[in-house]
C-alpha cells in the first residue's frame, strides 16, 4: 500500500482556496472583458519545435518534456543514447509542456491569422509549467492571466493596460499600488549616450538588479562587464533619486538630449501619460523607473511591472504581481513578421499572497449550500425531497443530509460547510405541515411553512 | 523558419468556441453548486506511482509520462536502457499527466482525510490527457466535469445524481435525454444465476457491444470465453425486449428470484425510482438496461450512462454524454477503505458536438464588446476616452478603436466581432458636444448625448 503525495512544486486546491481563487480569476476575466477582450485557450501539451529556443538557454532547461507514447526507443540510435540526456532528449520527447502564454499565442496567431480580426485582442487564463527548484512563493504548476492586443503600434493600448490594471487591482480591493513603466527606447539611448550601444542587455540585466545588491555591486558588476569608467560615470543620472516621474522625466530629456531612439521613448512616455489623464485616471500611480528592464527579452517599446503597496504606501515584500511590455516581433519566430503588440500578464498566485497577507477576501467568498435539510427517516426524506427541488428550482445552493444520521452530526456538517440555514423535519413539524428554519449564525429556531422558507432565503 | 502547428489530438479554443464552453461549463458549475457539491482542482503533474496500475494494462500504456528534468539519464543503469522502453520509462520519468478526474480525487481524499467534512461533495471541471489514437470526437486532451460524494452510501446521493442530470440537460436546452442506469449487484445476480458467478467481468466485456455487434456476436464471443450452452440459454431474459423500466424490473425479480445479490439490486433499484419520484421528477427519462457495464471497472453499486436524444426520441449519433456510478473501494489504493462513494462524469466535447449538431446554442452567446468607439484622430480621442470610462464604469464592455483607420475598417472591425453599437465622434459631433451612435444590426444612426448613449445600452 503507498502514501499518496503530490510532486513538489504542485498543489491542490481545496473548496476554500477555490473560492478565493475564483474570487480573483472572476475580477481579472470581467475586466478583460470589459475593455474588449476575447478569451483564447491552447493546449497545454505543445510541440517542443514551438517552445524550444523562445526563452533562452534557461528557459529551454526549464521547459516540462513529455515522453513519446509507445516504443519511444524504437529507432532510436544507440549512439544518441550514448550522447546523453541532452542529445537524447528530442529522440524520445517530441511534446512539452506550455510554459507561458504568450508564445502559445503567437504561434496561434501564425496559424490563424488568415481569419482573425485584427486588432487582435485576447486574453488567456491557463496554468503554465517550469522545472525550476521550488520555493517560497515559486511553483512548478502555476496560473498565469495575459491580456494582449496584436496589430496595432497605436499607444492607445499602452494606457488600455494601465486602465485595465487600475480596475483590476482596485475592484480586488488592494489598498494601493504603483504601477512602474519604463521604455525600450530609454534603454536603448541610455546605452548609446554612455557609449555602449547595442551592450542594453548586459547594462540592464546588471541594472535589474539594484533593488537587491545595491548601486556599488551593480558598478561592480558593470565594470567586469567591460564598462569603462566614463561609461560608468555617465551612466550616474541613472541613480540620481528622483521625486517624481516629472521630474525623471525632465531629468531624461537633457541627459539623453543626443539621442534620438531615447527622444522617441520620451515622447511615447509622454503620451502614454496624456493618454491616462485624458481617461480620467490618477496618473500617480504611474511612476516612470528607468531601471526597469524585465530582462529586456522580446520587449520594444512600453516595459510594465506592478507592485503591490500597503494603505500607507509601503511596499507588500512579495515579488511583482504583474508585469509586461511591447513587442513587435512576436510571430515572426513562426513565420509572420511585422506585427507589433503589447500586453499584460498578472500572476494570481502572488496576487493571493497578497490578499490573504493583506486580508483582503470578502468573508462570505465560500462557494458553499445556502440551506441544509436535515434527515431523520424516510418519512422526513418524503418531504424534503420536493421541497429540494422547490428550493433549487428558486435558484437556492440547497441539499439533504444523505443519511438519518444524529442531529448533533448533521448540525457540525453545515457548520463546517459554513451553510447559513439548516431546515428540521421532525414528526411534529411534519404533523402541523410546516419545518423548523434554523440559522446557523445566531442559533434562532421558527416554525414556518416551506413559502416562509424561500422568502427567508431570498 | 518553421511552420507552427499543434500535437495530434489537441486544440485551440478561438473565441467563439471559448463563448460555447463556458456556456457549457457554467450550466454545469451551476447546477453542481445548486446541489451543494464544492469546488476541488488537482495538479496536472501526478506522481507516476499514483496513476500506474489503476486504470488497467491498457490504461497505464495511454499515461502520458513525463520526462524527470535535468540530466534524467545520471544514475541509470545501461541494463535499463538495453531493456527497452518499458522498463527505462519508470526510471527516466517520475511524473505524469492526470488521466482522469477519479483517481486524484481519491489521492485528495486520502491525503487529506483529516480535515475534510464527511459526507464530502466535490465537483471538479479540468483537462485530462490521454495517448490514444486521435478520431472523431476522441482528443489526447480534453475535458472532464465530475461530480461525486463520498463517505456516504445513501441512496439519495444516487437520486441526486438523476436529479443533477436532469437539471443541467434541461438548462443546457436538449430536446430528450435518456439516463440508463443499472445496477452492479443485479450483474453479479445475473452471474449467479446463470452458473458463471465470479466471471462478471468476461461476461459484461462481452455484453456491452450488444449495441454494437448484436446478439449473435456477444454469444459467439462467450463461448470463445467459455460459457456452457446451459449457461447461455440461462442468459436468454437479458435479451428480451422491454417495454418499459417497470417490465424490466418485474422480469428481473422472477429470473434473479434465487440470487441475495441480485434481490438487493433490484431493491435498490425500486428505491431509487421512488426518490426520483419524491423528488417531483418525471422518472420516464430513466431507463434501466441491464446490459449496462460500462467496462465494471470499480463499480459496486449503481451504474448509470446518458444519451443525448432528439426531439423525436432518436438517438443523436454520438456516444453517452455522461457515466458513472457508486464505488466502495475508490481511496483503498491509497490506505483509506471502506470509505463509499457515487459520482458522475460529463464529458464537454460530446455535449458541445451534440448542441452544434442540434444548433441549441444560444445566439449571443458571444464574448464580445458592446460598444466600438471609433477613432479619427487625436482630437477624437480626447472626447473617446472619458466616455470609454463612464462606459466601463457603468459596467459595459466597450473598446476605443486603437488607430485612425478609414471608418470602413472600424466598423468591418465592429462586424466581425459581432459588436452592437458603434459610437463616432467626429468634428461636427464635437461641435455640438454629441456624438452619433449607430445601431449595427438596423443601421440606424442617431445624434445623441453620452448620457443618451448610456441609457441605450442598459
Amino acid at each position: 500500500m503507498q502514501k499518496p503525495s503530490i510532486p513538489r512544486g504542485t498543489r491542490d486546491f481545496g473548496p476554500e482556496q477555490m473560492a478565493k481563487r475564483t474570487y480573483i480569476f472572476d475580477t481579472i476575466r470581467k475586466t478583460f472583458q470589459r475593455f474588449g477582450f476575447q478569451p483564447l485557450e491552447t493546449p497545454t501539451l505543445e510541440n517542443l519545435s514551438v517552445l524550444t529556443g523562445k526563452y533562452g538557454e534557461e528557459g529551454d532547461q526549464l521547459l516540462y518534456k513529455v515522453l513519446n507514447s509507445g516504443n519511444f526507443l524504437e529507432g532510436v540510435d544507440p549512439a544518441d543514447v550514448e550522447a546523453g540526456a541532452k542529445k537524447l532528449t528530442f529522440k524520445i520527447a517530441e511534446k512539452g509542456l506550455r510554459y507561458d502564454l504568450t508564445v502559445p499565442f503567437a504561434r496561434y496567431v501564425a496559424m490563424n491569422r488568415g481569419e482573425l480580426t485584427f486588432p487582435f485582442k485576447r486574453y488567456q487564463i491557463q496554468p503554465v509549467w517550469r522545472a525550476d527548484r521550488p520555493q517560497k512563493g515559486r511553483y512548478r504548476e502555476f496560473y498565469q492571466c495575459d491580456a494582449d492586443v496584436v496589430g496595432t503600434d497605436s499607444l492607445v493600448c499602452e494606457a488600455e493596460i494601465v486602465a485595465m490594471l487600475d480596475e483590476i487591482l482596485t475592484n480586488l480591493g488592494l489598498p494601493d499600488f504603483c504601477i512602474k513603466i519604463n521604455n525600450r527606447k530609454i534603454l536603448s539611448g541610455i546605452a548609446e549616450v554612455i557609449g555602449v550601444a547595442g551592450m542594453e542587455s548586459a547594462l540592464f540585466v546588471a541594472i535589474d538588479k539594484l533593488d537587491k545588491i545595491g548601486k556599488e555591486k551593480v558598478e561592480e558588476e558593470l565594470r567586469e562587464k567591460g564598462l569603462s569608467e566614463t561609461s560608468l560615470r555617465k551612466l550616474s543620472p541613472l541613480f540620481r533619486p528622483m521625486t517624481s516621474s516629472r521630474e525623471a522625466l525632465e531629468n531624461l530629456k537633457d541627459w539623453l538630449a543626443h539621442s534620438q531612439t531615447g527622444q522617441k521613448g520620451i515622447q511615447e512616455l509622454e503620451r502614454l501619460w496624456k493618454l491616462v489623464r485624458q481617461y480620467g485616471l490618477n496618473d500617480k500611480k504611474l511612476q516612470l523607473d528607468t531601471t526597469l528592464a524585465r530582462g529586456l527579452s522580446y520587449y520594444t517599446g512600453a516595459i510594465f511591472e506592478v507592485k503591490a503597496l500597503q494603505a500607507d504606501g509601503t511596499p507588500v515584500q512579495i515579488g511583482s504581481i504583474s508585469g509586461g511590455g511591447r513587442y513587435d516581433n512576436l510571430t515572426a519566430a513562426f513565420g509572420v513578421p511585422g506585427l507589433s503588440g503589447v500586453g499584460i500578464s498578472l500572476g494570481v498566485d502572488r496576487i493571493y499572497d497578497v490578499m490573504e497577507e493583506l486580508k483582503l477576501f470578502p468573508e462570505n467568498a465560500a462557494i458553499t449550500t445556502q440551506v441544509l435539510l436535515t434527515n431523520f427517516d424516510a418519512d422526513s426524506e418524503s418531504v424534503a425531497l420536493p421541497l429540494l427541488h422547490r428550493l433549487r428550482t428558486a435558484g437556492h445552493n440547497a441539499e439533504l443530509y444523505p443519511d438519518a444520521a444524529k442531529l448533533k452530526k448533521q448540525l457540525d456538517y453545515a457548520d463546517r460547510k459554513q451553510i447559513p440555514y439548516v431546515v428540521l423535519i421532525g414528526p411534529d413539524e411534519r404533523a402541523v405541515g410546516k419545518v423548523t428554519l434554523k440559522d446557523m449564525t445566531s442559533g434562532e429556531q421558527s416554525l414556518v411553512t416551506a413559502e416562509e422558507v424561500l422568502e427567508k432565503l431570498s
